[in-house]
């Protein structure tokens, strides 16, 4: 994949295995570094419970002259006291460059809580990786890798803007919520942007992208996107904004895609209220256990879909919502429609994607969220992660 | 079960199978008549699609003259529109007793969204229960059985009030949340209590029963709590409200203990916020999928629950922050303390029961909510449920 890619120009990349994960063969320590001080900016997880490199990152941005960031898998260094703290700052500190303060450097990680970081191997790790940067597809693609977890697979896109190239690259899987849940992801440009600017479209484009989909609604503690922007070309900040927009989408859909135990990505679109509003319905069908489970067994199940828009917390009245599977209308202005269950479900077992819509009748506003579908791979994966 | 039981004087059952089931022989609609007016309070559902029958209930208590129920199994009647509400209305109509008006009847259903109720059934349905009411042991049996949907058995409890008895019987199984899922409980005495006391003291009592279980979040249109009182015998207010309470408490955790695929009933302990606030927390907890499915797993994900403390909305610092799994101290004020996971694992797989307990340091508030795990089961009973 990686491989047609164009990097954008002025970073440099290198992953290393250094035995943070239990596996002390598989890449799990990754050093991205601008050449020259970058535009950065950072959304964060919204769970009280931030984990120690999201308390240090969020300390340094919005910033002018960023340098890169440190990221590692296997261990989110959450709930680790002080003592994580310390070790989140040392990783900045370490990995970056000669004359670099820890301030320009950033920090990210991933994995599982409350266990203290092995700081023996993160030390020796960071010395390895600062030692072969690279700007190679090659040293791409192994940052790519480094950060999984239960993913199957990279997750990457990228825009071109004349001379400029926007690339990003995420984790995702499991515990992913609106609002940021273990899910890391990284925009990378050579685009001009000021601080302030970045720091608002990221916030803007990640609450239509990232904080729209969702697993299973658990929120982590460790949710980090971040962007930095090296200002080598000058772009037009509109066209900016839009390729912003569609690699965080590509991205935010690639995790919904790789879900952990996922078989099928919903879509539910709701219209006829607010935006706020349709956005509550939207999450409150996504994320219900039993609409998720309906559509792993392709149940064109429309009573669930409604009855969780009901205890959304949105007011309305029933008999001005009607519910479509698919694009065929089940319910229309709160009575059911008659129709070939058999069919609608032969057509959902056909296709990887279905499309829920909820129309109302009470404002001009819509939204959309992406979910997974909810499966028994997901619970026998999530029944014993840590033993 | 019920040949132990005493029956509260003055009420007569009869439940038949009517073909509101597909299942042609299994008992499906129940009729519970007072023989005198009776006190009557209900809670109902707080979905804003609420089933037509909660809409007429709804309509009907608190009573002072209340004359019984009718309730029918396998269809839910929700999201049918005005024919419905007719159809509703039509129920309460036929149970009545000679000479009782409609309004002096409750009704209540459950089962699939979205079908129009079999009204022919349903009308010989209530005509041969009517015509064989008995204040039996095996007609209440035969009541209690007739409400179950994926129920795996009856659900009963009861309390002696010197000569007055409080007796309740419940369904549950999955869709069950806070605020009343599809979870149907209909609580007889021949005590004395007036209408506006029962319905206030059934308020209270739902809430810190019924209202703090969860198994999957998703608030059903049909849930129904209906309590009568016939005032045979008079009794102390207070013994009464113990006695409702212990009642509604042993049946909330039967419906937990019978969820759909369900093997562990965990326990959330909040403490040490306001009680507003650890009910909310403890939810948070009860309703993750990630704690959920490590429950399952005999996994002391403690991070797990920590994080979905954090993610709740309520404010407080993780250095306030405990966490015990089975009394065992796991993490505290905001660090982990090493522990022997094998044994903390063993001794989650050797119960049913796990209890996980958090401490904070800013109130003296606490709650207790009840949940039943997620486990592979629950999703392949959940994928395939209407077709």
């Amino acid at each position: 994949m990686s491989h047609s890619l164009t990097l954008p120009t002025g970073y440099r990349f290198a992953a290393v295995a250094c035995g943070v994960r239990p596996d002390r063969d598989r890449l799990d320590l990754a050093i991205v570094v601008s050449d020259r001080p970058a535009s950065a900016a950072g959304v964060f997880t919204q769970n009280r419970v931030a984990a120690a490199p999201v308390m240090v990152s969020r300390e340094h941005v919005p910033a002018a002259d960023a340098r890169g960031f440190v990221v590692c898998a296997g261990n989110a260094n959450a709930c680790t006291g002080d003592a994580g703290l310390d070790d989140a700052r040392r990783m900045a500190a370490l990995a970056a460059p000669d004359g670099v303060r820890p301030e320009q450097m950033l920090v990210a990680s991933t994995g599982v809580i409350g266990r203290p970081l092995p700081m023996a191997n993160v030390e020796a790790g960071i010395a390895a990786a600062t030692g072969r940067l690279a700007a190679t597809a090659d040293a791409f693609d192994a940052v790519t890798r480094s950060i999984l977890t239960t993913d199957t697979r990279p997750k990457v896109s990228s825009r071109s803007l004349g001379p400029a190239t926007v690339l990003g690259f995420a984790k995702g899987a499991a515990m992913i919520a609106p609002n940021m849940a273990t899910m890391l992801a990284f925009i990378l440009t050579d685009a001009t942007v000021e601080p302030a600017a970045l720091d608002a479209q990221l916030r803007t484009v990640a609450d239509a992208t990232f904080n729209r989909i969702s697993i299973d609604g658990h929120t982590s503690t460790n949710d980090t996107v971040l962007a930095f922007a090296n200002g080598l070309h000058a772009v037009d900040p509109s066209e900016f904004a839009d390729a912003l927009t569609a690699v965080c989408r590509e991205l935010a859909l690639a995790i919904v895609d790789d879900a952990e135990g996922g078989t099928k990505r919903l879509t539910v679109e709701v219209e006829g209220l607010t935006d706020v509003e349709a956005a509550v319905v939207a999450r409150s069908v996504a994320e219900s256990p039993l609409v998720k489970a309906a559509i792993y067994g392709a149940d064109p199940n429309w009573g669930r879909v409604v009855s969780a828009a009901g205890y959304s917390g949105v007011p309305f009245d029933e008999r001005d919502l009607s519910c479509e599977f698919n694009g065929i209308e089940l319910y229309r202005v709160g009575e059911p429609v008659p129709f070939d269950a058999a069919a609608v479900a032969a057509a959902m077992r056909s296709r990887r994607e279905v499309e829920v819509r909820l129309r109302f009748a009470r404002g001009n506003g819509r939204a959309t969220v992406w979910a997974s579908d909810l499966t028994p791979e997901y619970v026998r994966l999530n029944a014993d992660y840590t033993t």
